[in-house]
C-alpha cells in the first residue's frame, strides 16, 4: 500500500482547520453545534486538502456499517458452476467474520444489475468492497473510484488503482503447458475461455509463450465462459480442426471436465490418446475420472487476502494501491 | 396471506391519531416539526393500535433500502456443494432484479455468524429477508419476528408464522421410493441426511411410509449433511450392515453421487447390482455415470416465489402468513 493514492480524510481536514475531528464530523453530518468560525476554517481546509465529502466518507465518520460487499460480476450460470468463486467468497467471509464484519454478496448478472449495484454502493450500505471478475472498463470500478470506497480486486483488470489480489496466470499457464510438453505430446491445443478478463487472456498468453515457435493459432479454440458446456463444445471444435491432437490445455477445470466428456464420447482414452490439463484445482478436478492434472491456486487464501486488504483500508482510512500475487503449484493427477 | 398477522403500520397510527402519515413519519424519525398536540395524539394512538416502532419500521416510513437479504444457514462446505442453494438464490435474484431490488446474500456458517446476521437485520439494512435452511429454534427466526420484517422461508421449520415456500418432501420421497420398489428391488436402504431440518426429516418419513411394514431401521444410515462425502461414507456404513442391499434412496443428489462412488469402488454395478435414486435434480444428477434417477424440484421457481412473497409484504405493509407448496416430479435416468 503506497501513500501516493491516500485519500484525504476528516483527520486531515481537522489538522488543517485546527479543530477536533468531532467538529469536522458534525460539520459533515449537517453542521449542528459547529460555530461559524469553525465552519469557515473547515470549509477552507476541505478545499486545501482536497477532501471530498461523499456517502462513503460520511459513513466513515458517522457510523460504520460493519458490512463489506462481495461483488461477483459473472453470469448466473458461471456463478453456479465455478467452485473457485464460492471458495474465494467463503475465504473472504471467514476473514471478515473474524473481525466481526458482515459480508454481503451481490451478484451482477446483467447491465441492469451493474447500475443497481452501483447505486447500492453509492448508498453507503457497505464500508468496503471486494470485486471478483471485473471486466475491462467495468462501470463498478469507476463508482468505487469516485466514492473513494475501500476496495480490493480479485484479479487485475487493466486500469484499476485499488489493491488487487491474484496469481500469475501467465506464468502458471506456461508452466503447466511445459509440463504437458514434457510428457511427449506433439500436437497440443488449447481451449481458451473468458478472454475479456485478465485471467483468461493471461492463461492464453502463457500457453503461447510455452509453445514458442511451435505455437499454432489454429489449435486454439476460444469460448466465452469458464464452463463445462463451453469446454465440451470447444473440444468438439478442436477435434474437428485437429483429429490428431494429443494434448489439451483447458482454461479451467470446468472447461477441462467438459472437454473430457467430449473426448470420452469421441472414443478417445485419456490420458493414453490425449493428455488433458485444467486450471484452478477446484472440486471439478477430483470428481472426474481420471482426476485432472491442474494448476492449484489458493482460492481461499485469495479471498482472505482480499478481505484483509479492505479491512486495512477501513481501519487506516488510507485507500491503498498495489497488488499481492500468491503462489500457485502444479498438481499432477491422472488426466495427463 | 391472511389478515390476522398484519402488523400495525404508521398508517394505522395516523388514522387513529387523526394526523397525516407524514406527521407520524416525522415523529418516528425524531420528532422534528411535530406539534405537542400531534405528538400526544400519536403516542396515544401507538399504544392503542399496538404499533412497535423499530428499525425496520422506521426504514419503511423513512426510506426503503431497496435491498432484500438472502440468508443461507449452512456450513460453508454445503453452500459450495449444494447446487440447489445456488439455483434458489439466483431465482430470487432474478425476481428481485426485475423489481429493481438488490439481493444481498448473507451466509451463516457458525453461531457467531448468527449473532452478526441478527444485528445486521436489526440495523435496517434490508427491507426484507429470504431465509434458506433455517434450523429448528433458529435465533434468526425470532429476530425476524421481533422486527416484523417482511420475510419468506424456503422450507418450513416448525413454529414459523411467516410465509414459506417449499415442496412436499415427504410425498415426493414416498413416490420415488415406491418407483424404486417397482423395479423389483427387495432390500432397500436409505442414506438420510440433515435430519435437523424439515426437508431431511420429511424425506426420511416418506421413505418409511412407502416401505410400510417392510421398513427396517437397520437399513437407514443417518449422516449430518447433504454432501458428497457424507454420501460416500454413509454408503460404506450401509454396505457393512447389509452387503446384499439392492436399492438405495439417497437424501439428495450430492449424497447419491457420493454413494455411487462407494458402490463403484466396492465393485458393484449401478443399476445392475444396486438401484440408486437421488433427490433434487440438481447439476449433480446429470454429471454422474450413470446419470441419477431423482426427484425434480423447481429450485429456481422456489427462489422466485420466495422473493415475490417478500416483495408483496413490502408493497402492502402486511406481514403475511401461510405457505406455498410447489409441484415436484420424478425424473427417471440410468441409476435405477
Amino acid at each position: 500500500m503506497t501513500e501516493q493514492r491516500r485519500r484525504a480524510t476528516v483527520v486531515d481536514v481537522a489538522l488543517e482547520a485546527g479543530v477536533s475531528r468531532g467538529t469536522v464530523s458534525r460539520y459533515v453530518n449537517g453542521g449542528h453545534y459547529v460555530s461559524s468560525e469553525a465552519r469557515q476554517a473547515i470549509e477552507a481546509a476541505i478545499r486545501k486538502v482536497g477532501y471530498t465529502p461523499n456517502t462513503a466518507a460520511r459513513s466513515l465518520v458517522r457510523q460504520r456499517t460493519q458490512a463489506v460487499g462481495f461483488i461477483v460480476h459473472e453470469p448466473h450460470s458461471v456463478f453456479l458452476e465455478d467452485p473457485n468463486i464460492g471458495v474465494i467468497m467463503l475465504g473472504a467471509n471467514s476473514a471478515l467474520s473474524t473481525r466481526d464484519y458482515q459480508m454481503v454478496c451481490l451478484i451482477v448478472d446483467s447491465e441492469r444489475d451493474t447500475d443497481r449495484v452501483s447505486r447500492y454502493l453509492s448508498g453507503g450500505f457497505v464500508d468496503g468492497a471486494i470485486v471478483v471478475s471485473a471486466r475491462d472498463r467495468d462501470p463498478i470500478l469507476s463508482v468505487i473510484e469516485r466514492l473513494g470506497l475501500p476496495a480490493a480486486f480479485v484479479g487485475h483488470p487493466p486500469g484499476i488503482t485499488a489493491p488487487f489480489i491474484g496469481i500469475d496466470n501467465r506464468g502458471a499457464s506456461a508452466a503447466i503447458t511445459q509440463r504437458l510438453m514434457q510428457t511427449g505430446r506433439r500436437k497440443i491445443g488449447m481451449i481458451a475461455a473468458a478472454l475479456d478478463r485478465d485471467s483468461g487472456a493471461d492463461r492464453l498468453a502463457g500457453f503461447r509463450e510455452a509453445l514458442g515457435i511451435a505455437y499454432d493459432p489454429e489449435l486454439v479454440v476460444r469460448v466465452p465462459l469458464y464452463s463445462f458446456l463451453d469446454g465440451a463444445a470447444g473440444m468438439r471444435t478442436l477435434l474437428e480442426r485437429a483429429p490428431d491432437v494429443d494434448g489439451v490445455v483447458a482454461a479451467s477445470d470446468a472447461v477441462a471436465a467438459g472437454a473430457l466428456q467430449t473426448l470420452l464420447e469421441s472414443g478417445r482414452s485419456v490420458p493414453r490418446d490425449v493428455g488433458l490439463v485444467g486450471f484452478d484445482d477446484s472440486s471439478w478436478a477430483t470428481r472426474t475420472t481420471p482426476a485432472l492434472s491442474t494448476v492449484h491456486q489458493p482460492a481461499e487464501g485469495i479471498g482472505r487476502a482480499a478481505a484483509e486488504a479492505v479491512l486495512e483500508q477501513i481501519r487506516t482510512g488510507d485507500i491503498g494501491a498495489g497488488g499481492l500475487v500468491l503462489d500457485t503449484s502444479i498438481v499432477w493427477r491422472g488426466s495427463a
